[in-house]
Order: structure tokens, then C-alpha cells, then sequence
């Protein structure tokens, strides 16, 4: 059973079914639960993962501009500082131990699957309302915590990836999970009202979906990178 | 009898009435009416509403950012050619001929009340969605057409502002109000569906109603500038 | 002789000396110092000023969205969490001592000068980029480190906003002013290199200035809210 | 040799020399020229095209919103006219003669490849300025127009994409690429003064040539779709 983060959530992941099966049971993720995943393809991952989060947080930042209730306001103010203030450093202290610098990790190259991602949830904001920028992005921090979970869950030894998954497995970044799952179910009692019976159902799903496509890249991306 | 731009118009027009008619009935409209108004003040509303065009355009143009359907890019792409290439060489004109060039115009120093309109609409659209915008945006293209109906159909005698009436009045600018009006219709069943009902209703009249107020103080402001 | 908050903002300040003196010197500025202020004004402008930092936490917020240097999304990203999840609570604290509550501050009406200067700046920063938007958010950020200086060092007595003086004169907010001064001076160098004699200098002073006057616009407003 | 469109165009291209040459010579435009392109190829691309216009037309009209002078105004809202009110009306009508019509290509899913491409221009307008925004507008335009003007030069017989060919070495086309690269040197002049000695001029070059990257993938998945 999935984790509870919200109804929404649950919604748009059951409308997505194949591409988010396809994304939380990729190949890289599979080499990350039984730890076969190549360490040159873990490094690459990890460095567009850096630059990613460099645009994640800038998209975040467009979050706050686009709030409209405090609730809005204080989660992705919090969101923004904990990626830019905090989670960046644990990229840069595990990519630090294998010789690779900040500096190079902010200047590294993105891969045109990374760009791909982090661009379009920013213009789903541009384009459309806090809720349109939510549905691009709830694929990544959901995923990441149900990705966590089901590893942490499952794992039967040691392997080189225990940290990466006790990060996203634990009560820490779950609680993020579920903070923001509520407060896109806000979002939408706010906007919205009864989803399923919404003309915007539809479109919102979309940008739920492609965003998880998007993710499938990225897995793909770190995998070819060995 | 007011004109038919619309059943959202006809809703968020009822919700503000108050602004509305204050709005619509301004001391600076009926003193464009009978010609009463003072030529200094018209020129000072000429200038502002000059540098309001241009922001104006800018507003429009963050519209086509955020369509999302062929006829909303087709209609807000046209209005924003239409006031950039063609709208304010009215004002250049009618400037020109008091000597006041171009670049004079487009240099001028904005009105605190002007300043705070043009912003305002344009956050409205970054913060929001399309609908959000529009609702902002509405109360210059309906207000201005309805005010030249009412001036055109209660004229007695020729006036010195017979011409700005007229071309508000006139069937080009008056296919303009319908045509955002309808396409305003079919941007709320899009991404709504039922308005009344929606959680939704209440902030976009709220846009609307602030709007409208905002062209209550550049009235004002022309009046003062006298 | 003013506090060292980089020499971009020397440059600034002193390129608007007159309205700088107007805003930093105003009569609800000096009503702060000697205590003279009535509380009525203090309280009118202490519920906008709440509802400024909303829209100020959301123009810092476009601020991480247009950065390109870890530093700039360092600072502004710790900006915007200071603001959100700590400073407002500061105008929570005061307001509630008055029997207002937070609800009632974040649903505040706008007064036109508030609602005008919050989003001349976010306009700013989506028009320009983040030197723009830098140009626009200083005159608030350093006026109030500089007003909050000069009057704890010309104070002579109690007065009923000796807390507000404080909290602005105080070494956090002083090094919030130098830090953010700093980081205007590198991304100066970064994006212009000599700034007196490029073409963006007179573009850039003018944002300033006009932000200037907008400040000097909400000092009014207080007062005139007695 | 290449065809003038302004100066700072001229810098780019030939500070993206490699990538330039990739994405005017790719072998989905020697196909194009000698008349061997495979039709499936040409159709895919075709589609991809016109979904491609869609959010063209959206960033060229963040250019409006983000112009300064008059003329950048005008000639980005008369792109913005011409995209929408005119050009995607080609694709249709080539579309249509081969079955497609245009609610299929509004509602084509978007390759990866296309989607990476405009919304990295999106967000370069976002994040930066109207420069920025240009740097990565300049590829599409002119590219468009140097290989248009190249293959009707070089071109011995008939071929199927005579007329895709001619309409982009047609001198309607090739005065928009020098509107364009006048309007781009005087917004150079304006926001720089002198670009190779600028320390904007490397991240200006960085932007155009990731830009200029995104074509060569746009004519490979051209080329992959047949």
C-alpha cells in the first residue's frame, strides 16, 4: 500500500497508473533497492540531480509568488530554504567525498532531460495557477517519498545506496510528503471545490502526468550516463 | 440597458456594483459627456492613459503567455497588435496635435494611480491563472465600451469629446467587448464550469471589484491633473 | 555619515538624494523617533505593512527565481523564510497585543500606496531581471537599516516605538542590510562590471528612485490613516 | 556567406561556431535541400512544428511584456500577430492537405526534445532579461533564415520542400531576421554599450548556444520520427 499524501495526490497517481508504475519501478531505482546500480551512473544522477535542484528550488521560489494563503506562503517559503539552505549540502558532501566540488556541480552541463523537467514545471506556473504548478510538481517530491519507503521497506541487506534511501525513507522528508499533500488538498478545496467533477480535472491530471513521464527521462538519463 | 459583453461580465458587473457606478459615472466622464470637462484635464488623462497603453500591452501580452486555448492565443495576440501597432497612434494624434510628440508620451512620469493599476493586473496574472487576469483586465475593456454607449445614445450637442466617444462607441471597439466577453465565457467553462458555485467566485469578483476601483482613482487622477 | 551597505547603493542613494531625504526623513519618521507619532497612524500602518510583507515575501521569492548564483539563491532564498516564517510574526505579535488577529491582517484592504509599491517592484523583476528587481526591493531593505540607525543613535528618551527602532537598528537586521548590499555589489560586477558608466546605470537609478517615492507614498499613507 | 542580421547576432554565431554548423547542416536539412528527406520525417516534424509555434508565439509574447522601448514592442507584438494570425496558418494548411487537421495539432503530444527547447526559452525570459530572452530567441529566427536563403541558393532541381524552402528565403522572412538583429543590437546598445568587453558576454553566448543545441536535437527527432 502507498503511503497516505492526500487525496489529490491519490487521484492524480491513479489517473497516471502507467507512467508512474514505469517511474517508481525504473531500472535505476531497482539498481538502487538491490544496490547493482553502477556508481558511475549513481555520480552522474547525482550531479544533474544537483543542477536540477538548483531549478527545483527556483520553481519552489515561483510557488510562493503564486500562493495565496499563508498556509501557501509558509510551506513553500520553508520548501525553498530546506532545498537551497540544506538538501543541496548533502549532494555536495556525498559528491565532495568522490572529488567533485560545489562549484563544478553548479556549472555542470544539464543533460537536455534535466532541463526538459525542471523547465516545464516553471512555465506550468508561468502559464497557469498554483494549482497547475503543483501538479507538475508533486511527481517528484511524492515519488521520491513513496520511492524511499518501498526500498526501505523491502531492502534485505546493506548495499552502497542506504543513505540516498534512508534520506527520502525517513520521518523527515515523509513529513514533507505529507505537509504538502495536504496542502494541495487545500489548494484545491480553495480553487476548486469537487475535483473529479471539475473541467480542470483533466488538465490537471496532464500536467500530473507529463511531469511523471519527465521523471522516467531522468531516471533513463542517469542510467545511459554510466 | 447595459450592453451584452457576457454572462461572466453580467455576474462580476452586478457582484461590484457599487465601484462600478462609480466608476462608470465618474464626475470625468460626464464631464466628458457634456463637455464640461476642463481641456487641461483631458490632456493630462491623454498623456497618463498613453503610458497606461503601454502597460496595458505588456498586460495583454502575459495573457497570450498564459492561454491556453487557439482562440484565447488569437484573441489576446490581436488585442495586443491592435494596441501596440495601431490603438495608440490615436493618442500620438490627438497629442501631436496639442505638441506633444511620441517619445514625450512615452517618457512621461506615471501616476502613483496609473502605476498602481497597470501592476496590479499584471501580478494578477503572474500570481493567478488566465481567469485571473481576465477579471482584472475586464473592467477597462467593458467599462470603457459601456461608458461610450451610455455618452454616445445621451448626447444632446456636439462636444469637444465627441471623437473619444465616438470610438468607444463604435462598432469596432464594441466587437471588441463582445468578443473578450465571449471568450471570457468559454476561459470560465473551460476551468471552471458552473461560477456561482465555485470556491473561485469569490476571488475573481474580488479582482474585478479591485480593478474597477483602480479606474474609480485614474478618473480621479485626470481630474486632479488639471 | 550613513551605515556601509556596498557601493552600489551609495551610488543609488546618492543619485536620489532629494527623494531619499523625503523618505528616510519623513514626518512619520520622525514621529517614530521622538514618540510623537499618534498610535492610530502607527497601528494603520502596521496592518499594511503586514499585508507589504506578504507581497515583499513574494517579490523576494521572484528573487530566487531570477538568480544565478548559489550566493544570490542563498541570500534571497534565506530571505524569504526570514520574512515568512519569522518577521511577520513580529506585526502578529504587536497587533495582537491590539486585540488584532492574523486572519484579520492577511485579509486587510490594500491602500492604493501599499498595493502600487509591492507591485511596481514584482513587475520589476518580471519586466528586467534580477539587477532590476535589486534596484527596486534596496530602497526598503537599506532605508529602513538607515532610518533605524539614525534614530536609536539621536534618541534621547522612552518613546512608545522604542521596539521598532530597535528591531531595525539591531546588529540582525544591520547585517541583513550589509549581506544584501554585498550581494547587489557582486551581481553588479557580474552582470555590468563598471556601473557609473554603463547604459543600464540611469535605468537602474530610476527604478530606485521611483521605488523611492513609492516609500515615501506609504509613510503618507500612515499618516493620513490616523 | 552568410547573410547579415545584425552584429550581435554575428558574435554568437560565431561563438557557437560548432553547434551553428550542427544544427544549419543537419542532415534533416540536407534532406530538406536535395529533396530526399523521407515524407513520414517531414509530417512528424511538421506536427512537432506546429506545437512548437504554439509556445513561440507565448515567448515572443513575454518578449512584449519585457520590452522597454517602443520599438521593441512593436516588433515583438507584430511576431507575436504574424505567429499566431498568420504563420501557424502554413502548417494548417499543409497539414490539412494531407489529412491532419488543426485541433490534432493543438492537442499533438509534445516531444521531449520540443518541449526542452521552448520552455528553456521561457525560462531564459523569466530568469533574465529581454537579452537573455533574445539569446535564446536569435537561434530559431535566424537559423531559419540563414538555411532557408542557403538551400534556395544552392538548389538544382525540384523538390517537395520547395515551398517550405522559399517561404524562408523569401524576402518577407528575411526582413523579419533583420528587424529582428537591428532590434537586438539596439537593445544591446541600450542594456550593455559594448558586448565582447561586457562580462554579460559569455553568459549571452551560453544562452544562444544551448540554444543552437536544442535545434540539432529538434531536426533529430525530426529525423527519428519518420
Amino acid at each position: 500500500m502507498a503511503a497516505d499524501y492526500g487525496k489529490t495526490f491519490a487521484l492524480w497517481r491513479e489517473g497516471a497508473a502507467i507512467p508512474w508504475h514505469d517511474y517508481t519501478h525504473h531500472a535505476f531505482v531497482e539498481g538502487l533497492g538491490d544496490g547493482s546500480l553502477p556508481r558511475a551512473s549513481f555520480l552522474h544522477f547525482l550531479i544533474q540531480d544537483y543542477v536540477f535542484l538548483v531549478h527545483f528550488s527556483r520553481v519552489w521560489s515561483l510557488a510562493v509568488v503564486k500562493s495565496e494563503t499563508l498556509e501557501e506562503m509558509r510551506i513553500c517559503a520553508g520548501t525553498v530554504d530546506a532545498l537551497v539552505n540544506h538538501e543541496m549540502s548533502l549532494h555536495v558532501k556525498t559528491c565532495a567525498a568522490e572529488g567533485i566540488d560545489e562549484a563544478t556541480l553548479f556549472a555542470a552541463t544539464e543533460a537536455v532531460e534535466n532541463l526538459a523537467y525542471t523547465r516545464y514545471v516553471m512555465d506550468a506556473g508561468l502559464q497557469g495557477d498554483f494549482l497547475d504548478l503543483m501538479a507538475a510538481l508533486a511527481p517528484c517530491v511524492m515519488g521520491y517519498g513513496e520511492i524511499g519507503l518501498r526500498l526501505a521497506n523491502s531492502k534485505t541487506g546493506d548495499t552502497p545506496y542506504d543513505d540516498w534511501i534512508a534520506s527520502y525513507a525517513g520521518p523527515e522528508y515523509q513529513e514533507v510528503c505529507t505537509n504538502v499533500g495536504a496542502m494541495i488538498d487545500n489548494a484545491v478545496a480553495r480553487r476548486i471545490g469537487d475535483l473529479p467533477n471539475s473541467p480542470r480535472a483533466a488538465f490537471l491530471l496532464d500536467r500530473f502526468s507529463t511531469a511523471t513521464e519527465l521523471e522516467v527521462g531522468f531516471w533513463q538519463m542517469g542510467l545511459n550516463g554510466a
